[in-house]
This record gives structure tokens, sequence and C-alpha cells, in this order.
């Protein structure tokens, strides 16, 4: 948070009284200094990095609260599936104006999120834009030397799993914006409010990190829609699998709005913003990992298997016959 | 360089075909990955994060190449002031449109510099925005275990060096803006060419790093405006400085300018975009330190000497008499 090119005093009495009281991290000097420090301490550095953009990623009208929890937690859902444990992060705002109601609310939920997640506040920079605001953040893990999970490990006969429910933030987007979703759920606000919920707050799954490190394969977050993401998944790894559609996890919430037909399974599964962990484990370690979870209050299912061909993966409806699905992800390009 | 939430085939295509050429370094994983990893070798890792904005840090017709140049380097030099050896770095691109030749010369100019300053692309993250572009940095560097220099060193007795020209991006910024500079260098392509090119191209001295971290009390780059960081730092520091304004290094652009009455010392002095190293260096060390920077090639002044008042710092003019400067930095908000 230093105030290097063409920042000034507004903007330095804006980190003073925000971000200063937030950032206690010894290696974030205050905020007084042009750069953080992090201590490596002997293992690698994961470093991850993820920009949200007013309009796009979150809507202008979000509470901005849950504005910064998002921006810090999509980060904090990477560091989760690579199995790194979070070791702080800085940040980039960039603000149309300085509304000091919006900022202070804005530095509570990241200052909140940074302490219950256990990642540091350690720098950043302000500037000002002429556009929608955005939000980026760069945040770092650590994980012994040469154990990060990527995404090229997944084997023939690896289970695939993942954790907590898809789709739920797609269709809380569909709410949000006064779509079907909104117009089917009019009676039931308990619904809608935990739809809502799930796509302006996400659950990242950081307390998994240790039993994925331990146990999977490949890892990867789910963020553009499980369909798309296991699709890069495989191909990185040069492999392919069977996905049995009716195993992945839905809410209550979907499973009814899919049973009355106002969605299909597709939305769900090539919806974004799930920021669940996809993994793959090999069977000898899937009574582990699970257990592992059960431990760590994670829900996860199994969905699939990897298999031998390299090309996209296959969802088996209740027939075992491939669906055809029009798009994997969302796309905004 | 993740294809985190939403975004699609469109970006993953862009990723492929300009950055993955350039993210050659292991850690980046081939760009494949959701994150990078970052070896830390028993050294501090020093984190420093800088963004820049169309139409607020570079004007919207700039050179591509020069833009990513611009955006890395107002970083590096952030690493060059806490003499830290750069490690790598990774990306934000907020886009409104995709220009596939603009993409084009921004990856070549990017991949350029991250060669010339052995600085690797780590990864990163594309974002569409309906707003103005814009360019996120997160930059590393590598400093031995507590060696990292900070703002907070300054002593009494301490000379301030500054390195390069001071002023001159603000008149290249003024002038690609068609103010009195352009009209005052209609004739004289060449200076008018370097003050551009000073504006949208800074010239960070990372050749200065080692020197700074060996003979540095103090250190932070110049990029608010001198007047305005040397204010900074002796805050930080708790002592002051007296500076004779008459030895802040100049070009012989800016001199001409000065001497013509176009301009006025203070608008150089509080001007930003220098990207310059400012230091407070012990008397002792002033030949040693000044010695390295001639031998890595960097030119270094002596403009004053830190004093022991925890107040703001004087620029004395011709006559000894402290000048009265109505602003100090850039201001944005």
């Amino acid at each position: 948070m230093t105030s290097d090119h063409k920042q000034a005093s507004g903007e330095d009495s804006l980190i003073a009284r925000y971000f200063k009281p937030i950032a206690t991290d010894p290696g974030a000097f205050g905020l007084d200094d042009d750069a953080a420090q992090l201590k490596a301490g002997g293992e690698d550095i994961v470093v991850t990095t993820d920009a949200i953009v007013e309009g796009v990623h979150y809507l202008p009208g979000d509470p901005p609260d849950t504005v910064a929890r998002k921006a810090l937690r999509v980060n904090l859902s990477d560091l989760a599936a690579k199995g790194a444990t979070p070791a702080g992060f800085v940040l980039t705002l960039a603000l149309r104006s300085v509304d000091e109601a919006w900022l202070a609310a804005f530095a509570l939920g990241l200052g909140e999120d940074a302490n219950s997640f256990d990642c540091p506040l350690l720098g950043g920079d302000t500037v000002s834009t002429p556009g929608p605001s955005m939000v980026s953040i760069t945040a770092f893990g650590r994980v012994p030397d040469g154990k990060m999970v990527h995404r090229s490990g997944a084997r023939p006969g690896n289970r695939v799993m993942v954790t907590g429910t898809i789709g739920d933030a797609a269709l809380g987007l569909d709410l949000l914006k006064g779509g079907a979703v909104a117009k089917a759920l009019s009676g039931d606000s308990t619904a809608a409010d935990m739809l809502a919920s799930r796509y302006r707050v996400p659950q990242p799954r950081n307390a998994l990190a240790l039993a994925v490190r331990n146990h999977a394969h490949a890892a990867m977050d789910v963020s553009d829609g499980l369909a798309g993401d296991l699709t890069k998944l495989c191909a990185v790894s040069g492999v392919s699998a069977d996905v049995d559609a009716g195993r992945v996890p839905l809410s209550a919430a979907a499973s009814g709005l899919l049973a009355r037909g106002i969605i299909g399974l597709e939305s769900l599964i090539s919806g974004g913003d799930d920021y669940e962990i996809l993994c793959t484990v090999p069977q000898a370690d899937v009574a582990a990992f699970m257990q592992e979870a059960g431990r760590a209050g994670v829900a996860v299912a199994e969905i699939g298997t990897v298999t031998a061909q390299n090309q996209p993966p296959r969802f088996l409806d209740a027939r075992g016959n491939p669906m055809r699905l029009q798009r994997l992800s969302y796309s905004h390009f």
C-alpha cells in the first residue's frame, strides 16, 4: 500500500485510515514502505493472482464487505486447490471515487477474512480510474519443497472428486440479475438468500488443503464451470474422464429448480463462480482422503473416473449416454 | 495466467498465443496451472505491487510495448530501491476489448523487459472490463535475510542522494498532452522525444540495487515527486532534511525550459513518474557508494543532508532560503 506513481496525500490518508489497522503482519511494515517482505522459511512460495471487476465479477450494488471477501476468497480458493497454506496477500484497488462508507465496510470485510483465513494483508496499491472499480489480489501460500499440487497429475483410474455443491453461484447471479431464478424463487427467500450469498461470498476450501496435498494427484479450483475446468485439467494431464452427471453434488435449491424445469443441468455444470475444489485421487487413497475431508468439515463427492484417452471428459446422463454440452464455461470475450 | 472466474476459451487462446511464449521460467508451469511457484532459496522475498490505468498513468495512444514496459518497470524500480534482486512477476491485465495487434506488441515489450531485467513472468489473470484498460503487476525480489532497505532508516548526518535526473517525466506528460512544454519544444524534436520517452518508459535503477543494499540507511523510489517522496521518507524515519535545490539533477532539456521560464523548479521536484532512487547514505559510505554507482553506470547526485528535527524537509534556494512549495506531489483523488 505504497504511494507509488501519482497517488498522493488523498490516498495516503485513506490508506492510513482504513488499511493500516488491518495490516498488522510484521512483513507489511505498517504499509509505510515501498514493498512488503515474505519469509519463505525454507518452503516454496505459491503465487496466485485474480482480479474482480465491478459489473463483471461483482454487481455495482453488492455490499462492499462482500466485494472484499470475494476478491480475497477467489485467491484463497486457488491456494487451497494447490495444497498451500495461506501466507499473505497484496491488494490493488482501482476506485472511481472515494466513498468513505464503502471503503470502511470494504476494509472491515477484508480484515475479517484476512484474520479468519490467516492470510495477512502485506501491502498494495490504490489507484484512481474513470471506469468501473476493480479489486486485484495476489496471494501467497506455502508448501513444502516441490509439494504444490498441479493440474497436470491426473492418471487413468484416479477418482474424480469435487467439494461442496455445484452451480449455486451461477443461479445466484441469475437471481441477482432478476432472471428466471428470481421469478421461480420469489416465494422462497431462504433459498434465494443462499444462492445470492454463494455468488457474492465464495466458501474457499482451505480446510481441505492438507488432504489435497496428501492424496490428490491433480487439483484445481472450479471457477469457470465444472465442465470447462475438468476439460482443462484433463487436457493438461493428457487424459479424459467419465463423470456420472447424476452424482454432481447439488444444493436442495438447485435440485428443486432442476426438478421444476426452471433450469437445466447444463447451466449448473457450466456456470461459473463455484470456487470448489476439483481433484483426482487414486482409488487406494479415496478412503483416507474422505476421512480427512470429514475431519476438515468439507463435503466431498466422488463423481467419476479418469480414463486414458487424451480427449475432453464426458458427462454421462442417467442412461449412461454422454450429454451434449452447448458450452463448457462462461466467457466474457 | 489461469482462467479463473469467468474467463474462458477466448481468454485461454489469447494467453496461449501471446503470453505462453514469454513464460519460460519453470515456476510458471507454462501458464497451465492455477498458481506459480517461487523458490525462495533461503532468502527473504520482497513483494511490491503497482498498477497503471489507461488515461491516468499512461495515455490511450501510447505504444502498447511502452505500456507493458512501464507497468513492469514501475515495479522493478521499487525492487531496486529496496536493494532486491528481481525474481519474477505476475500480471493482471484488464482489457476493454481484444485487440490482437495491441496484445502482440504488449507481450513483445513485456517479454523483452522480463528478459533484460531477469524478472520472469510467472503467471497472471486476464479479465474484461467495460472501462479503461489497466495493467497491475506484483513483482518479487530476493534479499539476504533481513537485508531489505527500508524507508525508515534515515539518520541525521546521512547524505541525501538521488539517481538520474528529476522532473523529465512530468515534462514529458505535459508535452504529450500538448501543454506549454509542447509549444516550447516544437522546434526541438530530440528534447521532445527524450522527455516523452522518460514519461512512457521509466529507467529503473536495478543496477544500483546492490550498492543501495550495501550502503544506504534508507531508500525509496521517486514516483510521486521528489519533494513529496522525501517528505514521506523523512516522516517515516522521524527526521528532516535540507536539500540544496540547485543540486537536484536536471536534464539539459529541463534546465533549458527552466532557464527560459517555461516551467518552474517546483513543477520538476513535485512532478511524478521519475522512478529514480532516493536514498540516504552515511557520510563515511558516500565515496564507496559513488564508486559502486559509477561501476554500475548509474549517475548519482548528492543533494542534501538529513537533519534531526521531525518535520518536513526543506528545499533551499540559491540564497539558502527555504522554498515555499505549493504542492509536494501529484494527486488524483
